[in-house]
């Protein structure tokens, strides 16, 4: 039940020597959902022990090298490695004829089909979902068209409490409504016959109607956990509504206080700006990244955050965030 | 007056954890050649301190993507730095349409030209030259159109004994042809106005014709220098031929001879087999390199190579080979 975020690139534009460009893995209980492809993604996978038959889902967020470039090699290990399984993308619009580019000039031997969900929406939207796990894209505001995520285990079904199940005499029917978390109501009345009424409606046994309620008969077992991931993006209004009380946002900084202008101009933001936003969402831990290469030290990326929001850590690349299941 | 090979990639098609896709470089008197550009050439440049923008030609063998997939990070990382120098690109025909995508979808922004020169040619041809440097381009044996490259040092002026200035009182127009390997005649007679004849023609001052040779007057000052990649290649006849005498012979070896029908059938060559061409050729050195990833002991490769060629070398992530100039 892990969920297990992998840094594999903070480098924005420019890579220098120690930090190459924008990549991540998330492990939502062993899925892999890889979020950017920056240039030498499937180096820092390997080092990472991240195998690339294992990715399922891709997120492009937008179609800067930068965020893309890396993928043109990823695809050719997978096709080398024997890769059958389908491949899902999800990317703006303008990744179409990237993808047809390389299918066309490099994609002898592919043995696995990749659909691109064309990414396109104004507000989040669910793109994907498995029994356990969803994902939202959401628009973000930079240069050129670009699109944030959200992943999140969906909440699970209520345990029902066993106390509960031999108190009342709880049907089958009844579970499955208190695990759906919802409240049982049965209406005024005898069971017309006991023996046969369990498995069945069963009534109050008074005049009365009974409510059974979710808050006292069952309970949620776990927390679900989330993460979001946005860049590249200025700051606009609407974000943190949208990323509100994730467990663990990656947001773009990459400048400091002290190019706020150029951060302004280029559609970026500073350290400050993705921890207000991270203050407003009431983000569990605030991870910034995507750093300019003029800051060899981070430190005043690190400290102009923290004066927002605390709960922030530099990523780096071969770093491994956790988000612990709360389970009550 | 360097000559430097920096090797920054030695993986074939499957990077490892600490093998990069094919990329070297060379030095030629401060003239930079990029030889083929694997995926995460830029980083690996940083790495070593080479500057994109000094970058002047760039060789591209074939259009698989280990040689190649680096290619746009670096246009791009050019771009950004501001590069305003014309950068000549020489590659197959069917680089065109890779470069022509690379302009179009991301080469916003770019304030340099690019010259795809294509190559055609079914046996050594130069493709490029400097006052001192030659560039030739020639096929190789591999699945898809490939080429291999000799960068050389032209051969230099001949410099002239001073003892033979004043012994014979050269002329200037004599010295000119002794710098340029010629020998002198002077026919047979006198000089009719010898102190008009010095810097003008001269006769032998006897009724023989007088000779003055190269050799006794002038001699070469240093020994052109050359290096020689091959890679990708199946062995072929012409080949060592073709590289003769080369003081440095880049060639890979993705196999060892246990796997020599694998070998043959994906058109590479075994590290035996190198070492074969640079023993025919009477290289100076071999290095080999372009690994298959399941050797993580390259010593059996070595060792093979050794057997037949014992100036053989492994190439590896960072390597500097200085070819020194030898003077007289």
């Amino acid at each position: 039940m892990n969920f297990t975020l992998k840094v594999l690139g903070t480098a924005s534009a420019l890579p220098t020597v120690n930090r190459y460009p924008s990549a991540q893995v998330l492990d939502v209980r062993g899925r892999l959902f890889l979020i950017d492809c920056g240039e030498g993604v499937q180096m820092q996978m390997r080092r990472k022990g991240i195998s690339s038959l294992r990715i399922e889902n891709i997120c492009i967020s937008h179609i800067h090298g930068d965020h893309l470039f890396g993928l043109f090699g990823l695809l050719s290990t997978m096709t080398l490695m024997g890769r059958t399984r389908h491949l899902d993308i999800f990317a703006p619009r303008a990744f179409g004829p990237v993808l047809k580019f390389y299918i066309s000039y490099f994609g002898e031997g592919m043995k696995f089909g990749i659909d691109h969900h064309v990414l396109s929406m104004k507000e989040p939207e669910k793109v994907w979902e498995s029994r356990s796990t969803e994902m939202l894209a959401f628009p973000l505001n930079h240069r050129i068209e670009t699109y944030g995520f959200i992943i999140r285990e969906k909440p699970p079904m209520h345990n029902v409490r066993k106390e509960a199940i031999s108190g009342y005499g709880l049907t089958l029917a009844e579970i499955a409504a208190l695990k759906r978390g919802e409240d049982v109501i049965r209406p005024a009345g005898e069971d017309a016959a006991p023996s046969v009424a369990n498995g069945f409606r069963r009534f109050s046994g008074t005049s009365e109607p009974l409510v059974i309620s979710n808050a006292e008969a069952a309970y949620v077992p776990y927390t679900p956990r989330s993460f979001a991931y946005c860049s590249d993006t200025a700051p606009f209004p609407e974000l943190s509504g949208w990323v509100k009380g994730v467990d663990l946002l990656y947001h773009e900084a990459t400048f400091s206080d002290e190019y706020s202008e150029m951060a302004e101009k280029t559609h970026h933001s500073t350290a400050r700006q993705a921890a207000e936003c991270a203050l407003a969402a009431g983000a569990g831990k605030l991870l910034i990244g995507h750093y300019s290469s003029r800051f060899s030290d981070l430190g005043i990326l690190l400290k102009e955050a923290c004066e927002v929001f605390p709960a922030t850590e530099l990523a780096q690349e071969g770093m491994v965030i956790e988000v612990p299941l709360q389970k009550f």
